[in-house]
């Protein structure tokens, strides 16, 4: 690394691969190979790159009611009068939303919290958007709490559990219905190779056959 | 791919994602990932990124006499005079050069084709800089054309080869040295895995034992 840094032709070509170097699971042998692509591409292109970039830092608004990235005020998920708005599936962020969308299985709102409670990274409550998730299920709840769902949908590894868990203790008091993402097998998966834990969760929270 | 482009919640995002995607190497799960990244970073370090870019593609120069990137109107290598003026090694690309520099074995100067003769992909001489070459050693073959080395830094592969001998017939007129980079085992090679080719050339350029 140092040695190849040392042997810079140019300083220009060097600060464009510290900066695409910078980005996350991007090496400096990579950002040299895209530095040197940009520097083949007409200079038309490189700007149409570095203005979608700009845009999208510069202008990108979040929608106020889920948090989720919105060209406008209000995303297009929470202002589809069609989807039930009485279901809010909280997750961590907008790759989760895409990919549930992605199922057309789910026909409700979201809340994106940005991010996931993680002592280790720093990260607290008050990093993320629990305090406008709890206002806004506080709002649903005035009238008929039961008919409110609000589906935990966060990574099942310890800091998933432990923000769904603080999430819980944060709402439970409206008599909302909570719940979270089934557990289990993967469809098709070999049990030979699933990891103890997701067996022994499949195995506890077993279901009836259905043949 | 088709159904992720369609739940896009922002058309910023999506035009950050498709530019980040037209890179090489980098596919639109990891575009996503990085425009979000970019998304979350201060606006100033977003726009001190696009800037090293921009300025990379439009303020970028290249050497009068090798023809590598040069911030300036020769390069740091061509205004060395320290380093031996009539030895010239061609290569493909800005990479081979740091390359070859990072050997710290070479003390001569470059010449940077700028790609490789590759009828597939529609790159003949006249996309490089070979005429640019041919009359540098014109010029240096001038007085004592004995001195002038020319070697050839080339991939050992059909093109690099082709590209090669291209050259040579354009040079060896001006009776100047033609030399090519040694092939063969790679130090610590274990001659089990070396390919048929690679082992076969470097028996038949074996060389003295060094004891």
């Amino acid at each position: 690394m140092g040695l190849i840094k040392d042997t810079y032709p140019s300083a220009l070509l060097e600060e464009a691969v510290e900066a695409i170097g910078s980005l996350p699971g991007i090496g400096r042998r990579s950002a040299l190979r895209l530095a040197l692509h940009l520097l083949r591409q007409p200079a038309e292109n490189v700007h149409r790159f570095t203005d979608a970039v700009n845009h999208l830092r510069d202008d990108a608004r979040y929608c106020k009611t889920c948090m989720m990235i919105s060209d406008g005020e209000e995303c297009s998920i929470c202002s589809d009068k069609s989807r039930d708005r009485r279901t809010i599936c909280v997750v961590e962020n907008i790759r989760d939303v895409m990919s549930i969308e992605n199922t057309g299985q789910y026909h409700g709102l979201y809340h994106v919290l940005g991010g996931i409670i993680s002592p280790i990274n720093g990260i607290g409550p008050s990093d993320l958007t629990i305090a406008e998730l709890v206002s806004r299920v506080a709002g649903l709840s005035e009238d008929d709490p039961d008919s409110v769902e609000v589906i935990m949908a966060l990574s099942g590894d310890v800091e998933g559990e432990t923000t769904a868990f603080y999430i819980y203790r944060q709402i439970s008091r409206f008599g909302v219905k909570v719940t979270s993402l089934a557990r289990g097998l993967g469809f098709g998966a070999d049990l030979e190779y699933a990891d103890e834990l997701t067996l022994g969760r499949s195995i506890v929270s077993r279901q009836p056959f259905k043949a």
